[in-house]
């Protein structure tokens, strides 16, 4: 990851964003709330910036990249679930008929992904997330999905957090999926990962506590869901939220209703050879909070016009 | 508050701390974990330390200081409530009978809990927090309970942050009671404080996003509730675990069953002087974490013997 602290090195910020108002708009919210004296000043331990992670910081195209990993799971749990040849969903997957999973919906890939999660304690969990990460290719890109992330958005963090920000990601993933790897994929440590969740049980197993995973939803981390979990785990308002869709509308609400300087940011995907061009994601879409950016007047990223680059390996060469 | 990072101005740490194994015990672990090359040694973000609350950073004795935050607030919202009257529990509170709302236990205590602490935003619920907890005295010390904190647990807070750890509070009590002045009385932000919740829902109130709590039970984070509330919020196993009662049992299980340097400390209550002598409180009891303390070498305080002073006030004549 390369960092960006506007004068850090006397470097200018954000090298891979294009010169224009969406980049502009960051400067001068960053440069507003850290200027002491400046009527947009906001104190270094308030300066909290909330990240939606599938399409925000990552792609999340031709699906979820945590689905792959839902279907790899059912995959490799098969040969002891013999009894889910018999059950549609299942089969399904098992045979590559993603249309039938697709009817399915959001409530048959939650069951997947419920079931497919739980039945081990957290370290074994987070053990399968580290293996799986590391081999997993994406089909199209046939690159491991952590490469798969924006290089502009890398720089947004990495600018943040060198003016004193804390930087959250608040996803619908699984919170303990994403804490594996988000840490030396994005530098954000564990406990500034905020996501969807089972439930977890403390028990003894031969006198060693441990943490089950149950095969039970705990908590929804989208739409309403993120202002809720923003309370829970951070208990401040964020002063910055980044999103790309309208599950991402009621965080950016919630960040920007507070008082003083506060910024509201969308990822409009619009670059369909570098990454994608879409408003409608297999489980997303992004309408509603593209017409309320536009009313008040938050910043909307054209990625097409607005990124130098898209994805770190382009700039490797 | 007090810092005391050792060698910061050459002051030895700890000064309300007795000499003695139980303050060497500490002492021990810190420089352990501290020192670069050192088989004990932990990287800095691993630095986490987890703290109990009531009857380990301050004290619970008549009853934990949040319920009279909820007998005051009964009374508050009576007016509005004539049906109370009529409902034996509420009565009770409102007419000072002790002893009847004893008998409803724990959970005629969590009724009350969750629904004076309801029904309005989040927003509203600090400042009616605030303005309590800047009002409202200690029944038997005659002090604001902000006043009735722990000298030597303040030092020992300064002096793991003054070492790169992370502190958190773990409580059963109301995480969103506590936040409002953890980070002044404890130097705990926010987002290091975790506890117990009732619901809260997003919904726009006038064009406004407000979350508004609700009567019903979130989470109860005491026994087995930490180890999960720890997974949850922090994503890391702490290397060290502070409590005092049976109560704090799974956390320190959960925290000192992790590998490497490891450290559990209770705080035993044998002050009847200058704080109180008691192995049960009106709600909790000190028992089966005591014995498991002697087995597995956790460190045991022993109020009287080991703390120069209780509390801050002691010390400023």
């Amino acid at each position: 990851m390369s960092a960006s602290g506007e004068g850090a090195r006397g470097e200018p910020p954000l090298p891979s964003w294009n010169e224009g108002p969406t980049k502009q708009s960051i400067i001068d919210f960053v440069r507003g709330v850290t200027k002491t004296g400046d009527p947009r000043f906001v104190k270094p331990e308030e300066r909290i910036a909330v990240f939606d992670n599938d399409g925000t910081l990552w792609s999340e195209m031709p699906a979820y990249f945590q689905l792959a990993f839902v279907f790899d799971r059912v995959k490799a749990l098969a040969p002891q679930h013999p009894e889910w040849k018999d059950k549609p969903l299942y089969a399904a997957v098992l045979g590559g008929d993603l249309k039938t999973v697709a009817a399915g919906g959001l409530r048959g890939l939650l069951e997947l992904a419920t079931i497919t999660h739980a039945g081990m304690t957290t370290d074994d969990f987070s053990k399968i997330v580290e293996d799986w990460i590391a081999t997993a290719r994406h089909p199209e890109f046939n690159r491991p999905y952590t490469e798969l992330i924006f290089q502009p958005m890398l720089e947004l963090l990495a600018y943040l957090r060198a003016h004193d920000f804390k930087t959250y990601i608040v996803s619908g993933g699984g919170i303990e999926f994403m804490r594996v790897w988000a840490d030396k994929v994005y530098g954000i440590p564990p406990e500034q990962v905020i996501g969807s969740s089972i439930v977890t049980k403390f028990e003894m197993l031969a006198g060693v506590p441990v943490l089950t995973r149950l095969p039970e939803l705990n908590f929804m981390d989208d739409n309403a869901g993120k202002p809720v979990a923003i309370n829970m785990h951070i208990g401040r308002r964020p002063i910055a939220a980044f999103g790309n869709s309208d599950g991402d509308l009621q965080m950016l609400q919630w960040t920007t209703a507070g008082n003083g300087s506060r910024f509201g940011l969308l990822v409009h995907h619009t670059d369909s050879e570098r990454e994608y061009a879409y408003e409608r994601s297999p489980l997303g879409t992004l309408d509603k909070a593209l017409t309320e950016a536009e009313a008040k007047g938050w910043t909307v990223v054209d990625m097409k016009q607005d990124w130098k680059c898209v994805y770190p390996f382009e700039t490797k060469g």
